[in-house]
Order: structure tokens, then sequence, then C-alpha cells
């Protein structure tokens, strides 16, 4: 007797794959040791939270405060969504309070917050491909459906190909700044066409499209690349992040969603997201986390050696041969596959024991993403493996 | 243009009542001061975390190790899954590993899991009313219906009436024990045939119905009461719990599921759990409460000043002429309203500055809930406008 329910055994069925891959990194690890094994699989930073958050934490539960573990309201510590909402209002310059921020169990917890409270069933949800791949069961889990929209050839937002897709249906456009997995940044140019669009189709449809932030490498970019404030750009704009990548907090489950108050009803969508973030389970965003978050507002990990990786990975790859749009953000290298499968090329550079994702599984065939949020090691290690596939390929 | 969903609108408006008591407690407050109201509307203890706890979570903290902070498998840490059934396996005598326990984000989480996993369309789910208002929401969250059939009249579960209720469409059947609202435990010859019932049906309809046991009162029960172990009881059974109330956690999210080996397919129902722990946005329990509670597995509060609590406000509402049944567990009692109308009732304590909650909003109309996780001054606060209203309706 079926144990799951149709539609879970058919997507467990299609997920066989990942399940392969990471078995596949499980099994040469056990042949030739984890060290000869170079793994830029996942986007679990490596780096350790800064000391700030490591004193933050020491101290909130070496003097631990009467009720501090409890329940709190559904939105979050009222203190600490004042300490985001102060934060956020210079990151954005929008002047925000705690009213419009819910603390959620990260970012993952917050797109779906905001999933089930704007969409209705049928609606549909556009992101630009390639995409973060959990951004489709996120959205069907509320009743809707993710479009995708190619992005322009160096992965920048296509605005025509945006404004094609959109048809009364259209409730949110999704985008992810700095993006996973290409490494993109949207630029100030592009989200003012973007938010000049939304409000013209807004008109059109006679209903609010919003446009959803997802934004949790926003810190982490290099050469003095900033990520334009998209609560500035668009009134009926959203922002979801978390804390996972900046602080290195990824196992924790903490970030929010703040809304813009320029946005209409937004008190009535305030509400809706509260109640949202209550019956889905989520209930309220870890309590100890919030706290400690709150403490040390705009801090981030020394990005060094993220740096160092992605300029070193670049150079390499670039020197031998692959095609690499420049990233300007995240720890994502999304290079054009030599092969034009790109499942196949990830086997063949798993049997030099280098383990990287095959772009089809973000919505871009023809490509693989290597995530460079490891130790100099794995970098050092694995490059005599894309020098020799390159000289394989490109001569 | 409106903000939300249709049907989180509706819900919203449907929800008004429950704000408007929480702003009416928070006006009381604010015209006569904090201490001379008596709120006994949330189920939120007051007993801090034993310091067995608060010490492991200061251990973990003051000497981190890498990458505790991080994402690990979507089922939660190997070692505190492996805690977690070493325990479970005493406390439900039925052998489980670490492989049939997925960390949740507390039993909310928990719940949403499982009927995210077990749930086809149009399926229903059987709970005996009264019930955790919440279970209506989880269910309807992915697709299912929610159906409550009543107890018998002092709470324990009406066999007859589930087996009358059960059709082809049922999926789960899902109790509370100890309940919330009634502070009801099922006893062991209820689980067997319960149990009896279910292996019938599950055979007559051709697929697997299962008993869903929602526990997070189990440890706290009073004068020798112990809450038999389901996993025990039947074979398609699923634990779901939390550390919210026997450690004074309910913050911090942080619970999970187990699942019987005995149940057909169970290897494809964990990774169905653990696939929706991803899928749902709660991607994995918090880490570092994981590592925290797998220090004290089977520890729990010292719940005296519940018992306190229990002890008097069951004395004194039945000397003042008050029917309540007499709750074995949680820190719940569950009278009749003198008045037939709950919601009036309810009004009329406000009055007297005493809060507590309708039973209508647990499917138990003509009741209210007492929630008594509260300090010893709350409870002999309130005594006197109790003993008032109990002379005022019967003399």
């Amino acid at each position: 007797m079926a144990s799951v329910s149709q539609k879970i055994d058919g997507l467990l069925a299609k997920q066989s794959f990942i399940r392969k891959m990471f078995e596949e990194g499980n099994r040469l690890r056990a042949i030739h040791g984890a060290d000869k094994v170079f793994d830029f699989s996942l986007g679990n930073p490596n780096l350790e939270p800064p000391s700030a958050l490591q004193d933050a934490l020491a101290d909130l539960v070496t003097h631990p405060q009467l009720g501090m573990h409890g329940y709190m309201s559904n939105a979050g510590y009222p203190d600490v969504r004042a300490a985001v909402a102060a934060y956020l209002s210079e990151e954005q310059r929008v002047a925000l309070t705690g009213d419009y921020v819910v603390m959620t169990v990260g970012a993952g917890g917050a797109l779906n917050v905001v999933f089930k409270t704007v969409l209705d069933p049928g609606d549909e949800v556009i992101t630009p491909a390639p995409y973060f791949a959990e951004y489709n069961f996120y959205v069907d889990n509320h009743g809707g459906t993710c479009l995708h929209v190619p992005a322009t050839p160096d992965f920048d937002l296509d605005i025509d190909a945006i404004a094609s897709a959109i048809t009364a249906r259209t409730r949110v456009v999704l985008i992810n700044s700095p993006n996973n997995p290409t490494g993109r940044v949207y630029g100030k140019e592009t989200l003012a066409a973007l938010a000049n669009l939304l409000r013209e189709k807004s008109q059109e449809m006679g209903r609010t499209i919003y446009l959803l932030s997802d934004e949790p490498y926003r810190k982490i970019t290099y050469g003095g690349v900033e990520v334009p404030p998209v609560l500035s750009a668009y009134e009926s704009s959203l922002l979801v992040t978390s804390y996972s990548k900046d602080l290195s907090l990824a196992g924790e489950r903490i970030g929010y969603v703040a809304v813009n108050p320029a946005t209409p009803e937004a008190e009535k969508l305030m509400n809706g997201l509260i109640f949202a973030n209550r019956v889905l389970g989520f209930v309220n965003a870890p309590a100890l986390m919030q706290k400690a978050v709150a403490r040390v507002q705009g801090m981030g990990v020394d990005i060094t050696p993220y740096q160092r990786n992605r300029d070193l990975l670049y150079k390499e790859l670039t020197e031998a041969g692959f095609t690499v749009p420049h990233p300007d953000g995240a720890f994502y290298l999304f290079p054009k596959s030599p092969l034009e499968d790109d499942v196949a090329f990830v086997a063949e550079m798993a049997e030099s024991l280098v383990l990287v994702v095959p772009g089809s599984g973000f919505g871009g065939p023809g490509y693989f993403r290597i995530a460079y949020c490891v130790s100099p090691q794995t970098v050092d290690g694995a490059l005599p493996a894309f020098r020799a596939v390159g000289k394989k390929y490109f001569g």
C-alpha cells in the first residue's frame, strides 16, 4: 500500500538524479578519501560565523533572560523587528518600522510565507532562468505556477522577455540578486526598467504585481559592486533574505521578509504574512537566533577567501578555454559546459573526482555550477582536472 | 488592489475574533496594569528551560565546533537523530534507528511535513473534537480536509464515531494526547481498540490509514498517569512532538517526526518526509537546538508548579459549581461554560480581568479553556473572579 501521495511519489522519482550524485560523491569519498574528492556541489558556506555573532550567542545563553526561548508574536520579537527595520531603512533608502518586517525560518520559509499569502489558485510567478530550483516547489506548494523566462546571454534580466510573459494571472516577479547559480547582480537601471514595466502592467491588469527580491547573497559581492535597493525602486516590492550566507548560519534557519510600506493594502499584506507564518507551521523564527542576529545587523563574514576562490577559478577556467560569465556576487560560477549535455559533462568531471552540478538542475542546460564556498585546498586540488578537461575540449 | 489572496482575506476576517481578544487583553493591561490582568489564554510555558538544557546550550556556543551552524542533511544531524531514536526505542518499546526520525521545526512543522507527504487531493484527516484549531489549517495547506468526530462526554476517543467517519478518502487519524484543550490522556485499551479499527479499515479500504499522534505534552502528566506508546500499538503509526512544552523551548521551533519501521514502504515514507521538510522551506530543524536537545533526551522541566495550578484550579472551580472533566495531563482545563454561549461567557470573564478562551475555538462550544502554564500569582489572583461567577450561575 502506497506510503506517500502520488505527487510526492513522482517528485521523489524525479529527484533521484540528485540523490545519485550525492551517493556518487559519498562513494568516491569512501574509495579515494575525502581529501581527494573536490566537492563544489553544495552552497553551504565553509566560513565560520563572525566572532561578533558567536559572542552575541555566548552572551545570550550565558545570561539567559526569562522567557527568551518561549513564544513571541508570530511576526517575531518587536525589538528584533525594529533593529532589522532600522538597518533596512538605511540599506534600502526607504523609511521602515518593525511593523513591516516578519522574522522567518530562513529565506526558504519567507518565500513560502509570501506565496501562501498572495497567490490565488492558478496565479503565476515569473522568474528568470537560470534559477534556484527550489522556487518551483515553493510556488507549487501554494497552488501557483512558476514560469521561467530566459535571461540575457550574460544572465541579466531580459525586460522584454518578462513583459511578454506577464498576463492577468501574473502575481509576482521573483528575482534573486546576486544570483544563484550565475552570480549575476542586477544593476540599478535594470531594476528601474523592471519597476516601470510592473507599474504599467499592474495598471493594465488591474491587480498588484509584486516584485519579490530574494537576496541572501547581498553582502557577498566583489570589486565594489553594490546590489541596488529594490524597495527604493518599486512600491509593491518585498525583500526576502536570510543570514544563512552572510553570517554563515545556514542551518539555523533565520531570515525575514520586509514589505514596502508604499504597496496598496500594506497592513493587510502584513497581517496575511504573519498569519501564513503561523499556519504553515513555522509559528515564528527561532527565538535565540532572532536575538543574536539583531545584535549584528549589517555585519557579515570576511569574504576574502571567497574572493580568492572566485578570482583563481575564473582566471584558470578562462585560461583553460571555458566560457565563464563574470560573476559579481554570491559564491557561484556558472561556466558553459564543453559538452552540450551538461549532465554527461558533470559525470565526466566526477571521474576526475571533481563534483559540480549540471546547469539543467537550474533551468540552465549546457552550463554547470561551481559552488566555491569551499577551502582553498579544494580549489587548488581541482585545478589540474579543470585544466586537463579544458585541454581535451578546447585544445 | 487586493494585497492578499481571496482565501487568506477570508481567513483573516474570520480570525478577527482572536485578534480582538488579544487586543482586548492589551487594552485591559494598559488600563489596569499587567499584574491586575489574569491571562490564561496562551499555551506558552512560564517555566524556564531546565538547567541541563541551559548548560548544554552554553557549552555548545562557548565551544563552537566547525560548521555546527551550517546545513546538514534535511533530516537533521545523524548523531541527533540517533540520540532521539535511542530514547524513543525505550519510550515507545519499538526498536528504532535514527533512519526513522526527521528533526523538524517544532511539532507544527512536523505535522505540515507529514500532511504534505501523505495526502492526495481530497484526502481526509479525522480528529476528535475538541481539537487544537491549527490542525484545520495544517491539513488544508496540503489539499486535505480535516473531519472532526465528537469525543465521548469525558473527552475520551469515541471509537464508534471514528469508525463511522472512515471512508475510502481517510488517510490519517490524528490524535493529541495529553490533549489540548481537554488535558485528556488516551489509555492503552483505547489505543488498542483504535489500532484494531485502523487495521480492519486499512484492509477494507485497500490503503494505509495512518495513526498520527501529536504528543508535545507527553511528559506533562499528573498522578503517575502514563501516555501509552503509540508505536507499540499500531504498525502504521507516526509520532510527532516538540520540545516546546517539556523543555520550555516553544519559541525555538525544535521537534521531530518518528515513523514506525513496521509501516508498509517505510523507507519511501521517510524519503517523502525528508523531501517535504526541504521543499516546504523548513530545510532542516534549527542546527544549534538540535545539538542541545540531543544532550538532554528524556529530561523535562519540573512540573510541580503546573501540578499546583491544576490541583488548585480544579478544586476551586469544582467547589464553585463548575463541571470540569478531570485532566490527567498538559496544562489545560476545559470546564463547561455556565452560559451556552461560551463566547459571551469569556467576554464576561474578561470584565473581571480574567482572560480565557472560548471552547468554540477548539470545536468545543459550551466550554472554555484555561491555560494554567502561568505563575501562582496569576492563579491566586483569578480565584475570586471564578468564585464570584460560580456563585452567580450555580448559587
